[in-house]
C-alpha cells in the first residue's frame, strides 16, 4: 500500500539547493517521488515552480517525508488552514505542536495567509484573534509594531513561556516555509557573505567586506549587535572594540560575566600596579584581580553606579554606560562572583538575548561559542551575520544555521577588530 | 630604598617543581633574593627545606612578589596570626581579602593552625570561633563533619554567599598553603595520573589505568562523579555510561540540559519512527525530536516522574532514577526547553555542584567544557580526575589548574566508554 | 557585445548537485544563461537531461566559464575531437593543455569516444594512435590491461614524465568528464559512505560499518591500501594492524620512514630495557632509540634483510616482508636517516604511490595528512576512501576532493584500529 | 647489587628547571639518589653547583638513567676521555654511537675539552686530529671557519653522511652538554621570548615584539631566515612578505613547491583573467592556473631564468632573485610538477636547509608544519626562532624542542604579516 501527498516548490529552487535537498530528503528517507510539474526560469532572475507527488509507504513515513521537506521550503500543494489547539496547562504544548524553523512562516487562518512575527526556531506558533489581543501583549519578543486590534495575528513562542489556553498550531497542514535565498556576489556590500569560512581568501579584503557590511547596515539606520568572548580582552582587543561602541558602530553588547570582568579589571588594576600591560596581560594568571575586580563592582553596587561614582573610566563595559548602548551580561555555571549587572537566571537571561537579537539587523559573534549560539537562536535567518573565532570548529558550528547572509572568517581576534576599526574609522 | 621579607619552603620543594616556580616568580616580577638556609632532602624520600630573603623596590611590589609566592607554597618564615575583618553588607568582602587557591591551605588563628574547609578556588575563607557557630551553619559545603562547638573553625565562602559580618580572613599573613606533590610512577593505581595530556601513550593502556583507578576508588569507598557532554549520546557511548552508572561504578552525574534531553530523546523517538537507531543517529537534525522530547517530560512533570509512569524506560538518566544516583543539571542560556530538572540559576546550579564536587573521590569529565570547567572550580586539588575530550585544548584547558592526581586523554568518547565499560566489567 | 555556447548535462543533475553547482558557477563567474531543454527524471530512477546556453561579455570569460562548467560534468553540446598537440620538449606540454579532473573522462578522436585510463588530477592526457604504440609504454600508470595494437588510447601523464613529441589535449573541446553520483543509503556496505564528516554518529556503528566495507572489497576481489602515519604506533595500534596485514584484510601499505622507523623501534626496544610498554610508550622521549634503530637497519641493508637475519621479529613491516604485502616508504624533509628501503626522491616516491593507488580499490587513510595527500592525487574519484584522523581539519581537507564514496571519521586511531580488528576478524 | 656513579650540575640549576628535572628522571627510571655536594647561587646571577650519587640496581638501568641525565645537562663527576670508534662502513655508526642534543656540546679528547661544530639533533659526532683533515672537509654543516690545522676537531654528522673509518664518539663518557638558560624578562628584544605560546597575550604587542627582535638581529650583523607555508599566499600576506625580503629584514627563504607555484600563480595569473584578486582569492579553486604556472616556469627553465625573461614580475620569488636573496625549495610527495628548482631528493633538500638553518640567526617559522620541522631539526637550541601558526597543535609542537630563545603565537598569518611589515618598517 503506498499514500501520496502533493508539495510545491517554488522561487529559485534550482540554483538555491532547494530542489536537490527536497529530492535527497525524499530518497534518504525511503520514499519515492514524481515531479508532476516543473517550470523552470529560464533566465537568473526568473523563479521557478515545481510540484511534486511524494509517497511512502504508510502514513507515519509519508508524514515524516513531508515534514522534512517542509522545513526545507516545500510546502504541501494543497493548502488548508493551519489546525490550532489550546495549550493544556503553562509551559505544556498540545501533542503534535509544529515546531518553528528560523525562516519566514506564514500560517492559514480563515483562508487567510499571515506572517508569524518573531520567527525563531524551536518554538510554538501561537494564533490569536482580535479579539482577545488586547490582554495578552506577552509576545516572546516585545519589538512588535502595533496592529490593527481586530486582526488575527500569529507570533512564535519558547516552550516555557506557553500559558494554558493558547491557541497552538498543531501538524504540517496550512503552514508555509520560505528559506532565504544566497545573495548574489554582485548585490550591495553583503555580496560577499555566500556563506562557507574564508579560511581561504585574503584575510584583510575580509575584513574591509565586513567593515563595509558594517557601514552599509549602520547608512541603512540598521543595529549592530556585537556578541563578546573574553577572549577580546586577553588579546589586546578592548580598546578598539571599545572605540567602535563609543562611535555608534556597535549599537549593543551582548555577552557573558567574564567579559565584563576581564574588561573592567583591565581598567581597574592595568596600571595601579605599575606593571606594563602593554608587554604582559595578566601578571601571573591575576585570580587575584580578577575576584578583586568583582568584589569591587559588588561593592559599588554594579557596572553603572561604578562608571557614575568615576571608579571604571575606560573600557568596553564603560562606553556602553557612557553612550547608552545596552548590553546584555548572560550568566553561566563558570561565572565568579557574579557582577551584580549578570542575569543568573537562563530563561530570563534568554529572554533579554531574544530581545536584543529580534532587533538586530546585523550581529556580530566575536570569539565566544556559548553566547553566540545562545543569541543565533533567537535569530531569524535573514539577520545578517559574521562569526570570527580562532577555531574553525566554532566557526562551522556557528554557521551551520541556513542564514541566508552569513560569513565565517577564521582569524586572530586580537588583529581582526584593530584592522576592522582602523577600517572602519579611518577611512 | 628596598624592602625585604623571609619566606620559607618546606616538602618535596626541588622535584615538585616549587622552588623553581618561586625564583622564577621572582625574578619575573623584578625582585631580588637571597637564600639564607637550604637544607635538602639527601634520598628521594626526604624532605627539603629552604629560607629566601626576598627583596623589592617598594612595599607594594613586595606584596604582590609574595602574595604570589605564597599562591605556589612558599609561606611568610615568620607567622603571625590571620587577620580578620568584618564584612561590611552581604555579598561584599572587606578591601584586601585574601583569595583562596584550590590547594589545602591552614590559617593561624589564636597562634594555632586550623584548616579551611571545603576549599576551592577563588573564593574568601570565613572564621568562627565555637560560639557563634550553632546560628551559622551555611558553610558554602555542606558534607562537613560535626566539631566541637567550641573549637574556632574556618571555611570558604564564595562571594556572594558571604553575608555582612562574616569575619574574612585578609592580607596575606597567618596563612599557609600546601600545593600536593605530583605521585610517583609506582605508587598505586594512580601512579599514571602524572599530569600532561597522554596523545603519545598507548590508548587502550591508559584506558585500562583508568579503569583500575576507578575499580581503586570504589574498592576504597570513595564516589565517582561523571560530568557529561551531548557528545556522550551523538557518539553512542550511551549504553555503556547507562551501564557504569547501573553497577554503581559511577555514583552521580553532573549535566547539562542537552545531555538530558538527547539521552531521552534516544528512548522516545529511538525506534518509535521505525528509524535504526544503529545507523544513523538522528534523521536529518531531528529537531522536532529534541523538542517534544523536551515537550514530553514537562507534560509529565519531570524526569523521575516520567521514569516513574514508564515514559522512559532506559538510559543514563533512567538508570539515575532507577538506582538513586543523583544528578545535577545545570542549566544554560543554550538550552531549549528546559527540563523541569534543570536549575536554571546559574548560582543555585553552582551550589549544586559544589555539593557533589566536594563528594566526589574522583571525576570523570567526559566531552564537556563547560561543565567541566563549572565542576573543576568547586574541586580542592586533591581530588583525582580524569579528562577525556576529542579537543586537545579543552583537555589542555581543564588540567591546567595544579591538580596533583589528574589525567587527560584526547580520545573519542564513542570508542572510550564502550572500552572503559569492557575493561571495567567484563574483567 | 556578447558571446555564447550550448552546454549539456546528464545523469541525476539536480540530485547530485550538478545542476545547481552549473548555475552558480555561471552566475558567480558574471556570465548568464537561458534554459533551452530541460527533460526531468520523473522518478529516482531516471535520468535528466539538461541543455543550457550560456553568455558571456567576451571569449576570454565564456572560455573560464565553459571550462569550469566542464570540471563539473557539463560538455559542450556540439563536440568536436579533441584537438591535440605535440609536447615541444621533455616535461614541457603545448600552451592550453588540458589539465585533468580526478573523475572518468573520455576524448573524443577520429569521431569516437575513447576512455582515458589511469585518470587523475592535474595531469595532461596523452593520446597514441595504434601505431606508434609498442616503442612507447610507459604510461603513467602501469596496471593497464593489453589493448588491441590498432585501436588508439588515451592515458594521463603527469608533467614531469611528459616527453618530446607526446601528443597533448589542448583545450577543452571533445572532452567528456562524469562526476560520480553519490550513492543512497541501502546500496550494499558502501550505502554510508554518504561523504562529510562522521562527528555526528556513533563511532562503534561507523567502525562496523568500515568493517564491512573492506569485508565486502575482498570477498569481490579488491585491494586494500593502508596509509600508515606514526601516531598508528605511539597510540598502541600497532599489534592490531599488524594483524591486519597478516590475515590479508590489507594487501599494500604505504607510509613514510617514520611510521617504519617506530614500528620496529617497538619491536627492537620494547622490551630490551625491561621497560614495560603496555604502560609507557616511550622512556623518556626515546631519541636515542629511534636513532639507534634507524642505526641497526642500515647496518643489516634494509628491513627485509633485517627480517630475514631475524633481527625484526614482530610488527607492521615484519607482517608484509612475511606475507609479501608490498609497502611504499616515500621519503620525506623531517626523516631522520633514513632507512635504505625508505624512497628519498619525491617524484620516483610519487611513482611508487602511484601505481598502488591505482591498484587499490579501497583506500583507508590513517592518522596522516602528507601521505594520504600524495595517494589522493592519484586517485581517481570512483575509489572507496576511509579517512581517519583526531584533527577534524585533516578529515576535511582529504574528504574535500569530489570522491563519490568515501567517509570520514574523526576519531582515535589508538581505539579505531582494534575495535576495527575486532569487528573484521572476531565475527 | 647496587651500582652508583657520580654526576654534576652546574649553573643555574634550579631557576632552570635543570635540577628538577633531572631529580625526576632519576625516579621515574627507577633509581635512587644522594645529594652530595650543593652549593647554591645565593643571588640570580650566581651560578650553583651540585653533585648528586645515582644508584641502580644494574649497570643496564644505571647506564639508562645517566643517558637521560646526561641528555638534560647533568655531567659524569669523573671526566674520562671521550671513547672514539671508526665507522664500520658508509652510513653505519659503531654500536653504542652518541647520539647528539640540540645544546652546546663539548667532548673530551687527549683531556681537553673540544666544542662540537655544527651541532644539531640526532647526529653522530665525529672526531679528526689535525692531520687528517686536509682531505675531509665534508663537515654536515659548511659555514664553518678555517681553523688551525693542527688542532683536533669535532663536529656533527647525521647518519647517511657517515663514511667508513670516520672516528665516531661512543657511549656518555667525555661529553658535556650544556642546555641554555632562559633569559630572563628585562635582557633586550629577546626577553620577552620565555617560551611557551602566547595565546593569552595582547596580539598587537606581541607582534610588535617580534618586529623588534628582527629589527635587534638586523642591527647586530645577523641573518632572518623565513620558513613559508602556501597559507601566506592565500591569506593575502604575500605583498607584505615580499616587501620584507625586498628591504632585507628577511635574509632567506625555506620553503616548498607548493608557496613558490602560489606566490608566482598570483603573479601570472592575478589579474590576466580581468579577476579582481582583491575580492577573491582563487577562481573556483584553479588547479588549472596552479598546474599552468607549474608548466610556464618549466618552459622557461626555472624561477630565475622566469624572472630575467620578464615572465615573473612581483611576489616573494621575484624579490629574492631580484636581490640575492638565496631560498632552498624542498620537495615534497604531494608537490605538483614540480618546479625545476624544486630539490626532489630529500637527503639533498635536507642538505640545503642544514646549510640556511646554521647560517641563520633567527628563524620565522610561518604556518607550515613540515617545513619548520625540517629546518627546527638543523638548528642549535641556541637560536632565536618565532613560530606563527593559526593552529595551536602547529605551534605547541614546534616550541618542543628545548630552544632558549622561542616564541609562538598562535594567531592568522594573513593579519599577522601585515602588521608586522607596518610596524617594521613604517615607525
Amino acid at each position: 500500500m503506498t499514500v501520496s501527498r502533493e508539495v510545491e516548490l517554488q522561487g529559485h529552487i534550482i540554483d538555491s539547493g532547494m530542489m536537490q535537498t527536497c529530492f535527497g530528503i525524499i530518497m534518504d528517507m525511503g520514499g519515492s517521488f514524481e515531479v508532476e510539474e516543473f517550470d523552470i526560469g529560464r533566465h537568473k532572475d526568473e523563479r521557478s515552480y515545481a510540484k511534486l507527488l511524494v509517497s511512502a509507504e504508510d502514513e507515519a513515513q509519508l508524514q515524516s517525508i513531508v515534514h522534512e521537506l517542509h522545513q526545507n521550503g516545500a510546502n504541501p500543494a494543497d493548502p488548508d488552514d493551519a489546525h490550532l489547539e489550546p495549550a493544556p496547562a503553562d509551559q505544556v504544548v498540545p501533542k503534535g505542536f509544529y515546531s518553528t524553523t528560523n525562516h519566514p512562516t506564514e500560517i492559514r487562518y480563515d483562508g487567510e495567509w499571515i506572517e508569524v512575527e518573531d520567527i525563531e526556531m524551536d518554538c510554538a506558533v501561537v494564533v490569536e484573534d482580535g479579539e482577545a489581543r488586547s490582554a495578552s501583549e506577552q509576545s516572546s519578543g516585545e519589538g512588535s509594531e502595533p496592529r490593527d486590534g481586530d486582526d488575527p495575528y500569529a507570533y512564535t513562542k519558547v516552550l516555557n513561556a506557553v500559558e494554558e489556553g493558547d491557541l497552538i498550531v498543531t501538524g504540517e497542514a496550512g503552514i508555509r516555509v520560505s528559506p532565504p535565498e544566497r545573495p548574489r556576489g554582485s548585490e550591495g556590500a553583503f555580496g560577499f557573505m555566500q556563506g562557507g569560512v574564508s579560511s581561504e581568501r585574503p584575510s584583510e579584503t575580509t575584513i574591509a567586506n565586513i567593515a563595509e557590511a558594517i557601514e552599509e547596515t549602520k547608512s541603512e539606520g540598521g543595529k549592530v549587535l556585537a556578541v563578546c568572548g573574553p577572549a577580546l580582552i586577553h588579546s589586546g582587543a578592548r580598546e578598539d572594540l571599545a572605540r567602535l561602541v563609543r562611535e555608534g558602530y556597535i549599537d549593543m553588547i551582548s555577552a557573558g560575566n567574564g567579559f565584563a570582568v576581564h574588561d573592567i579589571e583591565r581598567d581597574l588594576y592595568g596600571t595601579s600596579l605599575g606593571m606594563d600591560t602593554e608587554s604582559l596581560d595578566h601578571p601571573r594568571k591575576g585570580h587575584k584581580h580578577h575576584i578583586y575586580t568583582i568584589s569591587e563592582v559588588i561593592r559599588e553596587g554594579g557596572i553603572e553606579a561604578a562608571v557614575e561614582s568615576g571608579t571604571i573610566e575606560s573600557g568596553v563595559m564603560y562606553e556602553c554606560v557612557d553612550n547608552d548602548r545596552p548590553f546584555v551580561l548572560a550568566g553561566s555555571i563558570r561565572d565568579d562572583g557574579p557582577l551584580p549587572d549578570t542575569i543568573t537566571d537562563a530563561v530570563e537571561a534568554q529572554n533579554a538575548i531574544r530581545e536584543q537579537a529580534h532587533e538586530a539587523d546585523m550581529v556580530l559573534m566575536l570569539s565566544t561559542l556559548l553566547h553566540s549560539v545562545a543569541v543565533g537562536n533567537c535569530l531569524p535567518s535573514t539577520t545578517r551575520v559574521v562569526c570570527v573565532d580562532i577555531n574553525p570548529a566554532t566557526v562551522t558550528q556557528l554557521l551551520d544555521r541556513g542564514s541566508a547572509q552569513a560569513v565565517g572568517m577564521v582569524t586572530d581576534i586580537g588583529t581582526f577588530v584593530p584592522i576592522l576599526a582602523e577600517k572602519i574609522m579611518d577611512d
